[in-house]
């Protein structure tokens, strides 16, 4: 892509909408927020890992928290800044490109936003390929690379610089730190050199949410924008609907609930209950679990196709659920032991996407 | 004093617990820390601020969380040469000396520990002239001091660099952060300047612990303990009696509870209440407040006057309970703002010990 300008921009955040699979925050604040920076500092530079020196520092920056609390909360462009230099000092040496560390929803644009600001390059990639509600469910950890240092910083000053012993103390005590900040924060973690990037990320997650976003806005000619969206996501269609009943939580600094919808077409009959831990976690299509983590399960109005976020969902709107596939690297044994349905409690063995029927798959134990 | 040997050790560990006002922790593991400290790398030097170079650095030191959890987690060594390194590299300049954050307990015996450990003076004043439960209840914060940058670590090896916009969000993140490493950790907070530290800090608490220790330990020939003590530190005796009754809970990383005690002797038909929050906040005779914060108020065993941490009352100790007079910073306004009955919550206004009787002060408002 080389350079991502406003119109990419739109379509990265509409694209990153859908892999967040309802999680990440509703990426319209952060959208302004990078159309604002690159407006004022110019385009921002993707780049690929062999474009950049091997010794040289990644590091990827998002916001932390409830997207429930996030959307309240609007970062002011001093946080990223702060976390970045934070963790350049701490490590005497400078940062060679931001990242990503989830492709979903506000966490696409926040380091957009940064990259433009700080003028550093944006490497194409992630650590998910999706957005999950966790630090430690990312590729860097199951390649072994700590996400401390890291950097968390609220809207209002406060700042802490984080070393732990392993991933699950940084989740608790960022957790509980940001928590205590009022919901949400801005962090930079799991730094780490171009050499241990190039066995650690998932790449290309920035040109394949640009693809999403293209399909939606703008098919190409005599395609539907599904065909043109699952042309390029892969997956199919789950179910299609309308919300009757939204069920939401903030606990323990996560948007927890369920979402309830009635069939509508050939769904007519059955009905789907979605339940979620700031992403989709499950689809539960008539008692019988027929999509699930690590897959991502994407809501989209019916009409337009725009991805509608956990928080966004509200009764009467009338959906498409997406069943799409995950990275494979979430499908191999220790992917599916950090975010398969175990991971997050759930009783039942992982059924890729593909494998699923419109009857659900059978819980197996 | 000039140096602490074994034998000042002892005095200062033992008259500390008298200033902890029933809090800062069972002083004894943190006796026997820093004995073997000053066995392995020799005495601590003690020094007066007039010592030292006006932009030196002086770094308090101590434990955080409720000291019913400290007694449980021995550390190590290694965590107060953390927080230490850590506050230099942060501020890129040296320690000149340690200090005590307060004089209570264990938190007595950590900067003598630590002062042994690293080769540093330990400047011979404190924050608080006693212990206090929170941050911002020292003569650093009254004078505007910032507690932050603040480094606090777990014995597990976990690590926190906090930088706030006051002390209050210092205790609140520092606090939840004890909490969710297991509720203790070791801290380095309000580094200052020599220059600063000389209108800020509470001076000669160790030299003043160490009398009342050695009035406890040797009273001059002829003369009780009781009656050295009260020469030394000032204030009354409250109450004689027999501990009936003590309610303890951990709650939000404090020790809070209540113990009841019935008089003896002169006392005798007379009931006590002491409230603690990790330090014993009032003593409640026969229903009216006759002790109260800033002022001390302090349980010693009635035969050895040895005296009792708030952790380790039990039914059927007999014992004597002392009022102590505050530091005069903690009777001016601000300081009654900070450390006053009201600061935790009673509806009364603050008696100096000097001016209660033996029917106890009346409530006013």
């Amino acid at each position: 892509m080389g350079v991502i300008d406003e119109a990419q921009l739109r379509e990265i955040a509409v694209g990153a909408t859908v892999l967040g699979a309802g999680g990440g925050g509703d990426p319209y604040i952060g959208y302004l927020m990078a159309r604002e920076a690159i407006r004022r500092h110019g385009p921002v530079h993707l780049v690929e890992l062999e474009e950049l020196p091997e010794a040289g520092l990644v590091l990827p920056v998002a916001m932390m928290g409830a997207p429930t609390v996030l959307v309240e909360k609007i970062p002011s462009g001093r946080e990223v800044e702060r976390v970045v230099r934070s963790i350049e000092a701490y490590l005497n040496r400078p940062v060679v490109a931001l990242m990503s560390a989830e492709a979903g929803g506000i966490n696409s644009m926040i380091p957009l936003f940064a990259a433009a600001q700080l003028r550093l390059p944006l490497l194409d990639a992630d650590g998910m390929g999706r957005a999950f509600p966790e630090i430690p469910m990312t590729s860097m950890h199951l390649s072994g690379i700590s996400a401390t240092p890291m950097a968390l910083v609220d809207e209002k000053g406060n700042a802490l610089l984080l070393e732990t012993i392993d991933n699950g103390w940084t989740e608790r005590l960022s957790r509980t730190a940001t928590i205590a900040m009022g919901g949400s924060s801005i962090i930079a973690l799991y730094p780490m050199t171009v050499a241990d990037a190039r066995r650690a990320v998932i790449r290309g997650t920035l040109a394949k949410a640009a693809a999403i976003g293209r399909a939606i806005l703008r098919p190409p000619a005599g395609t539907s924008p599904l065909d043109a969206l699952l042309a390029v996501a892969g997956g199919r269609v789950l179910f299609r609907g309308k919300v009757v009943d939204v069920l939401r939580r903030t606990e323990g600094g996560f948007a927890r609930g369920t979402a309830t919808l009635e069939g509508h077409g050939t769904d007519r009959g059955s009905v789907l209950r979605l339940e979620f831990q700031n992403e989709h976690l499950v689809a539960i299509r008539d008692g019988v679990p027929t999509a699930m983590v690590p897959d991502l399960i994407a809501v989209l109005d019916a009409e337009t196709l725009t991805p509608i976020p956990t928080e966004g969902l509200a009764y009467g709107q009338r959906v498409t659920v997406l069943g799409l596939p995950a990275d494979p690297i979430w499908r191999t044994p220790a992917g599916l032991e950090t975010v398969g349905p175990a991971a997050f409690g759930y009783p039942f063995d992982y059924v890729p996407i593909e494998e699923g029927d419109e009857d659900g798959v059978s819980p197996r134990d």
